[in-house]
């Protein structure tokens, strides 16, 4: 369990540095969702820009079987489309 | 509060409502994220189907100042893309 718990810290530890980045475009708000319940961490960017709408999942983390799984990674995506 | 935690309730009510209906394509599992601290809910269909890898928001609901916010609502599409 020492391990899990460690796990979460550093998957939060990283999103939440990750969420400091606002966008520079646009009316954007990173936000951050950490369940522990069901292992899942994610962070999202939401609100408005030049092309409209922006909901898009900038990272989403999940802890199974005691391995960090990397479900999604838009972090070298240079613009939110 | 009481008000809040009456929302928080009724929101995974509806989220693992929704959560129960797994795709019948491809091999898609949904995932429940509940985050009462930043009052984030978000449902997301993960996996794969005949397109390729499906990670797809289907609901994001968002308590901000005692109103729930929809943030995002796929619910109503037919088809994963």
């Amino acid at each position: 369990m020492a391990k899990l718990e460690n796990y979460r810290k550093i998957i939060t530890q990283i999103l939440e540095k990750h969420a400091q980045h606002k966008p520079s475009h646009g009316e954007i708000e990173p936000l951050l969702l950490c369940d522990p319940i069901t292992d899942n961490y994610l962070l999202l960017d939401t609100g408005w820009d030049k092309t409209g709408r922006v909901h898009y999942v900038v990272l989403h983390l999940r802890i199974v079987g005691e391995k960090i799984w990397i479900k999604s990674d838009g972090t070298e995506r240079g613009i939110a489309l």
